[in-house]
């Protein structure tokens, strides 16, 4: 198993109805890229100063099927019209999980 | 369910033994911290550019348990004595998960 985590920041001033955008396509990605096994998004709970404002935990059986999702039009479309807008910040590791 | 989520990036040059010595630290947290029910780490498999170096993905029953893991001592001191001192980067999101 292989897992993607990527953490987000919005600009200041983000308009809720753009992050609410980002989650609304975000929640469809899964029925467009099936190589998805499993993917659990969360906008920060607001219990630590600092912090990035949006986690995705992506799990795929293979590093090939990751590379499927991360090129996929469905999910490249929802990064250039919905996240690059707002985005002040990226975070993100790739790493074999243990079995 | 409440999940953590920590992306760490390493000064360069730092030593392979301090990074193995911060995984050993992590590994031994679980049995320190009976409220952490699932704790999955691992370091970035170098498969983009630009990435954080180490992914941690904890999960707890709440964020009042939550709050044990982050000022336990044991978490305390693993961050003062292993993390810190090769730390270059950290991002970090708190969600609930949905049920």
């Amino acid at each position: 198993m292989f897992r993607h985590v990527v953490l987000l920041r919005w600009v200041d001033g983000a308009a809720p109805e753009a992050v609410d955008a980002v989650l609304e396509g975000l929640a469809g990605l899964p029925a467009a890229i099936p190589e998805l096994r499993s993917y659990v998004f969360g906008p920060d709970a607001g219990v630590n100063e600092g912090n990035f404002d949006l986690a995705i935990v992506a799990d795929f059986g293979s590093v090939e099927d990751y590379l499927v999702y991360r090129d996929h039009p469905a999910h490249q479309a929802l990064i250039a019209e919905r996240i690059a807008p707002i985005l002040a910040g990226r975070a993100a590791v790739q790493c074999e999980l243990p079995r």
